[in-house]
């Protein structure tokens, strides 16, 4: 009799953003006249850069003649991708990453939930408390986490680094060592960012414990500072001890498009053994391959053209930032983030718990938010509001806030 | 200090394919004046079909406006290609299958990689052998097979099940009750099929003994022959057992567009958990969907013109299907597979062992093929060709084969 992974069903409840759904659609459905305006999940709402359009139509056109029809891609991404985003990526920032440490994906959440695969069960993380879900839920999964908390809402085998407004937003180098600490900086869901001189530290502390460090740096393109590191590889050290995971949804607007890429520097080892291999292993034989035209549209983000036009749309997304951080600041909220993230992190007024809020402000504003504690335990009494909405409903929802 | 997956290293060698493309690479530099034909991997040549060309056309234009911009795919895909999927793939055929029971995906090689996932690691899988490469790799990194004998090239706790000339190619059940059993129909490489009948055995088998069948209908489009069933779920009873796999690169030559699907029916249960709701869980956590402008090539492929062009597109790989067939048959080889599949499955001559014969054809006659062997212990001294060159390509490489 065959018999299932019991880890899975030691997930508590359902993935956060799907309960989120089910709520909003409950909701409309008891309050169909209610204009309601999502400000919750990730998603992007602009239409795809012109040069991103005029790439993909040209693919399409290829696609459609049998000479330059394009079968299976090499199983880890195009060289002209990978060149692009060595050349642009790193190089430019003068981080030294070959074109073939780039490993080409259909986007940053398959990746950063397939990495933990290539490492031993019995391996411990650490992640910031609050973080993106999936870390955490892929580790459930393959069984690495220990037993679950329901009270604290907490896992016994994870090492969790609360970042609160006492350590502004940041995380402290953990007094247990971890094996794998995971870092998202930009974070989602806080919006905070640490320097490069504190990223420097955590680097040097993974080189001296043998850490890997799992880099996860989708929101790069909103930094605005100047010594906020954009890469884990300008620090020194990060080749023997970071992966990087990178998307193309926030840069770029791919969400529904689906790219991204993990690098893996071939100095990262344990022993003899690259983790380099191990990835491109899994790739061979578990992947096959982002889509051709997609991988064209990836390449047209490094245009010229492409580069002009993606940092209208960031800057589009950064005056909503602006306005709903500056809007709540001025209605009284406690907010953080919105800097060099498309986030805006606020405390729940009164209070009142995460979901508390969540269901306030969808009631009394129509206003989709996403709970902070939804993000780990230290997200308890925070929420998340996001910059991706059109600019009319960012500004209409703010007021609505205002207006409560 | 970190870990690896240890069971990573237990992989011999690397991915068959892998393997292949360093000869051909390394045999064209030494003589780039060879022509090399090549009939190894199954990769499709043919452009795509107009219907298709065009859906993917205007999704493209529809994520150049904001109006009809499109984010984040629903978790398990869109309606409109769930639906074409379950109406015409199934409900045509009289199965039972509902839209909410396809999950949508990046395609078959990823599903069939993935889905040993959501079982636990004590389970025992039977294969057939030869077979399709990445259901026992993707075990052997979760460390389902035991240990491998180098010498007999197997697992020590995988059931094979030999599909050799004196079993028609065809799997009998297995002494030793499996948990999981996969099965290719058609079969990757040998091309050789099984009637309904025969399939309805299987169903009963697992129904019995508590089995889970993992059925890959990947080249079902090729099936000529009435008495061969295109889904696992035309046997009664395949419900509470059978999961499916499914593809469009080979019925719509989207290798480089990607694109498949796993079918789960809710009766299919493990005590009072499903395997659909685990299934949605790994879908919800460790994928993003695929492209909204792949699912609407997709839906393409159901429409009136994309129905018949692809059934012109499926005749034109089965011609040369025929042509190699018929032309090794006239030189003396002993051959197989050609009518319901896309491959061709031949006994390599003179007592040659299968990476002897690929050697051998590269060197003489410049035609890249598929040694058996890399299929299973069962495939040794056979080899595979496929159907899936140019007309004129497939013609010159069986008269050159001819002329040895």
């Amino acid at each position: 009799m065959f018999k299932i992974n019991e880890e899975y069903l030691k997930l508590p409840g359902s993935y956060l953003f799907s309960t989120i759904a089910k709520k909003v659609a409950a909701f409309s459905e008891e309050n169909p006249e209610a204009k309601i305006i999502r400000l919750g999940i990730g998603d992007v709402t602009q239409q795809l850069a012109t040069a991103i359009i005029d790439a993909l139509h040209k693919a399409v056109d290829e696609m459609g003649a049998a000479e330059t029809f394009r079968g299976y891609a090499p199983d880890l991404g195009y060289e002209f991708l990978r060149n692009a985003i060595a050349e642009n990526d790193y190089k430019a920032r003068g981080c030294e990453i070959a074109a073939d440490e780039i490993f080409i994906s259909d986007g940053a959440k398959c990746d950063s939930g397939n990495i933990q695969e290539i490492f031993s069960k019995d391996n411990k993380i650490a992640v910031c408390d609050p973080v993106y879900p999936v870390y955490v839920d892929t580790n459930v999964m393959a069984g690495r986490t220990g037993t679950y908390d329901p009270e604290r809402e907490t896992w016994s085998d994870v090492i969790y680094m609360p970042c609160t407004k006492e350590t502004n937003f940041a995380p402290s180098l953990p007094k247990e060592t971890p094996d794998l600490i995971y870092l998202c900086f930009p974070n989602n869901p806080t919006g905070s960012t640490i320097t490069k001189s504190q990223l420097q530290e955590w680097v040097d502390y993974a080189n001296k414990n043998g850490c890997v460090i799992i880099y996860d740096a989708a929101y790069e393109a909103y930094i605005s500072e100047a010594d906020v590191p954009h890469s884990v590889y300008e620090c020194e050290g990060a080749r023997t001890c970071a992966i990087e995971l990178r998307s193309f949804s926030k840069n770029a607007g791919f969400t529904g498009v689906r790219l991204g890429f993990t690098v893996i520097p071939k100095e990262l080892k344990a022993g003899s053994v690259s983790l380099h291999s191990l990835w491109a292993r899994r790739h061979g034989t578990k992947y096959n391959g982002a889509p051709y035209i997609v991988q064209r549209a990836g390449e047209a983000v490094y245009s010229e053209a492409g580069k002009a036009q993606l940092k209208e749309q960031v800057a589009y997304y950064m005056r909503n930032a602006a306005y709903i951080k500056n809007g709540l600041k001025d209605a009284g909220y406690e907010v953080s983030g919105g800097v060099n993230a498309p986030y805006i992190w606020l405390k729940a007024p009164g209070g009142m718990t995460s979901w508390e809020f969540f269901d306030d402000l969808l009631r009394r504003a129509h206003v989709v938010g996403t709970p902070g504690s939804g993000f780990g335990p230290s997200g308890e009494t925070y929420f998340r509001l996001t910059a991706f909405g059109s600019y009319e409903n960012t500004v209409e929802a703010i007021d609505r806030i205002k207006a409560l």
